[in-house]
């Protein structure tokens, strides 16, 4: 794989300047053609032997092409805002919009790396990391953002002489960083560590190039070349990691089996409500708590109460340690990114709540329904969402799901009396009738959701809310059972 | 100002069910009348005596509006991502949209309420607050944010029954603060405090309300029925900070007497350009820079040479540690904030570098010369800027503003070579060709921006650049001498 590279390979003066004009021409117009078409976005992943030159490629790709469409991101040990949250939230923040190019330097290949290049890698982890990215990866190129990812590569002699070469002037020795000079000692490893990140992340849809380095045109031009091809290329189509027989009619009715009809007296719910919230409040000023954090995401029929719900949630809550945030139809600046990149930049911090009164489920119950997302895009959104929910889990997160059921009888109750109620009146539209005719085939949705989706690490509850006092009573009983759970205070 | 709120009056239950009536009516008409105009955001400022239900106030303005469009922040002591910043700017980054509504709990009223509730309160201090809140407030409501702010107010018999109250049950015991307790030991100066800041901030366009908080009714009603009429009112005009004559011929000709004639070889250029990039290479790596930051503001001719001269700035830099933001028409998204937000929003944290290829000084360019922006705002913009830059310069950071400047000449010769070459020519619009035009109106602008925001905490430097090379010296040559002496490196 790396035999060419570390061949030391160069370019002439004259081969050079050619390749420079006929490039520099072509990337551009690439970039602008992919711009005006504001389909795809590229991902340029810079990795690579360290002291091979990346950061001069980099600069390079600024001048060859319009900087003002490029960002480059550069990311170093994570800072403690980034620590709050799973490592892959500061690379879902960072994501171009559509028919934009960000280049990636430091990037999620990182850890995996690091953890290769150590004496005894732990193969268990490498394996891990590795299919965590392959995860990242193709979840980013089903969704319109095109990866290219770039290995720079040089001899140990090359690498050795650039070094010293560098260290000759005081005022370029700046560019040799105490972990190039690192590489000399253990070149091998780094040699094998970049071999097997290759070989377990290399994919038709988020490719690998080596970059001979030795010789700075060589790079310059084998560089170049990647991004304009990958530029100038047509969408691949990925694997599909569609979840098989989606869409196909629920094998379990989970929400035709609800029992409607239970109630509870005024008085009994506001002790029992009292003492609930008394329980969640002191559970969330457990020190404990500041490891953890609590994302809660509310589903449910038009008027079944969400809204109520939460209120009673965030009562015995400091007002500094949450927000909600209501999910509608997204923004042009949402929709040219991938689908769940409006949830990962509200995933909160350690210590916080993120309420979300509906939620990215919108993709597999309106989108679909409404036919707003493609088949294959609301059929690979199962996958996404659960990968998506255990990387919050994983970090420590208590996501738990409530789907608030009604039935069509009380609904069609409350619409009118929120149509006669002057001050409720902003609660119904018309688009609620409309959703209210299709009543069976969201039914249907919500069953197939929640069989897909209900896993002990982030259950759904369901929850019947024609008694809005006993549907709100559980609401908080699950969420006060989780975290008292979760933190060991049962 | 306090004495009717500590007669701690009260509603009966009848009078408050007629006042929710129409409140909740009134609220949710006003609200969306407000979102339909898309003119102004509202700001409600939550502060008082602490204890006084201000939590439960923010809960029911969710209630009685729709809290879809309701924004509630709650700003507890700065974390580390905060403290990295200017102070004002977490609450830059959380103004609302046109239209929308913000409640601001624990606002930038939580210095100068701590300051002045100390034994011994230190005067200078309590004015430098006070005076940055009147600053930053009149600049909102100039720029379509209207302010509304609460000071929830009782005795100190009713705050202490209402804990005691709480503290009987374990269940409602979680709502009295350690705060709160400490409220009974200093309530006269607490209640000195409130006083003080309110005289000091009170205005016709941001005013005070005193709310009632003894009765949970008389405290509903109160706050309800001002940000009720906070909605209805129309726009105040605000004081005018426009500068004085501003608009009028600059008086100093400064961009009329460069010389654009000074060259220097190319074998010059390149020995001179190593050396200082190695001084700027070695000062940022400067333990010190890490409690600094570096803004760099890049205005000039079209053609002058802005992104050359950049990429040399930037090629000694680690690219982990700097983000180029280039300027150009705002977006819906940005245009519906006050007009310096965006440039708040990349302040960057300590140890780190922002550079802004056309900048915040926009607003007195283009925008003045194009008839962007009306002259009301332009001519408060110099205020603005100035303002904003003492801000970032008071928190460490070293603030440099270039503008390149080239003959008329050069200009129409590089515009004639950017249309001939083939990876040139996406750099030349027919934009460029317009603003050229219009040259000595830009030229007479600048100026005036020169004139009125150079400052010696955040000088401007002015480089002829007919010669790219010595112009691309230049700039370095200035920002490392800055860098160097705000370091101690000389």
């Amino acid at each position: 794989m790396f035999a060419e590279a570390e061949a030391d390979p160069s370019l002439s003066r004259e081969e050079f300047k050619k390749h420079e004009t006929r490039l520099r021409t072509a990337l551009v117009k690439a970039q602008y053609a992919r711009l005006e078409a504001g389909e795809r976005a590229l991902l340029i992943v810079v990795a690579g032997i360290d002291g091979a030159g990346k950061g001069a490629t980099i600069n390079l790709l600024n001048e060859w092409m319009d900087p003002r469409h490029i960002k480059t991101h550069g990311f170093g040990p994570p800072d403690e805002h980034e620590r709050q949250r799973p490592p892959f939230w500061r690379y879902w923040n960072a994501l171009p919009a559509k028919g934009r190019t960000a280049i990636m330097f430091g990037s999620w290949y990182g850890a995996l790396l690091f953890e290769g290049a150590r004496k005894n890698p732990d193969v268990q982890r490498l394996d891990a990391l590795a299919a965590t990215i392959r995860q990242f990866e193709s979840e980013l190129a089903a969704d319109n953002v095109q990866i290219i990812k770039l290995w720079f590569h040089l001899s140990a002699k090359a690498q050795k002489e650039r070094c010293k070469r560098l260290l000759a002037s005081p005022d370029t020795a700046w560019q040799v960083l105490p972990e190039d000079l690192l590489v000399q000692k253990h070149y091998e490893r780094v040699r094998e560590s970049g071999h097997h990140a290759i070989s377990r992340t290399d994919s038709a849809h988020a490719p690998w190039v080596v970059v001979p380095s030795a010789d700075d045109g060589m790079r310059a031009v084998t560089a170049a070349d990647a991004v304009l091809h990958a530029l100038q290329r047509r969408a691949i189509k990925v694997p599909s990691p569609a979840v098989a027989g989606a869409g196909q009619a629920a094998r379990r009715n989970v929400l035709g089996k609800l029992d409607y009809s239970e109630t509870i007296e005024k008085e009994e719910y506001e002790n029992r409500l009292t003492a609930v919230q008394g329980r969640l409040a002191r559970a969330m000023r457990d020190p404990a708590f500041r490891h953890r954090s609590l994302v809660l995401a509310f589903e449910g029929q038009d008027a079944a109460g969400k809204g109520g719900a939460i209120r009673r949630v965030t009562r015995p809550l400091d007002a500094r340690h949450y927000e909600i945030t209501p999910i509608s139809a997204p923004s042009d600046y949402e929709l040219s990114r991938p689908y769940l990149w409006r949830f990962w930049r509200r995933v909160p911090r350690q210590g916080r709540v993120a309420i979300f009164d509906r939620s990215w489920y919108g993709r597999v119950l309106v989108e679909r329904v409404e036919g707003l997302a493609p088949p294959a895009a609301w059929k690979r959104a199962y996958g996404e969402i659960n990968d998506f929910e255990s990387q919050l889990v994983a970090h420590g997160a208590i996501v738990l799901k409530f789907w608030l059921a009604i039935s069509e009888r009380e609904q069609l109750t409350r619409f009118r009396e929120r149509e006669k109620s002057p001050y409720k009146a902003f609660k119904i539209t018309p688009d609620d009738w409309r959703n209210r005719r299709k009543w069976p085939k969201y039914l249907s949705a919500a069953n197939e959701m929640i069989a897909r989706t209900d896993r002990p690490s982030a259950p759904w509850h369901i929850i019947a809310t024609d008694d809005k006092r006993l549907a709100r009573l559980r609401v908080l009983e699950h969420i006060v059972g989780a975290v008292e759970k979760a933190l060991g205070r049962e």
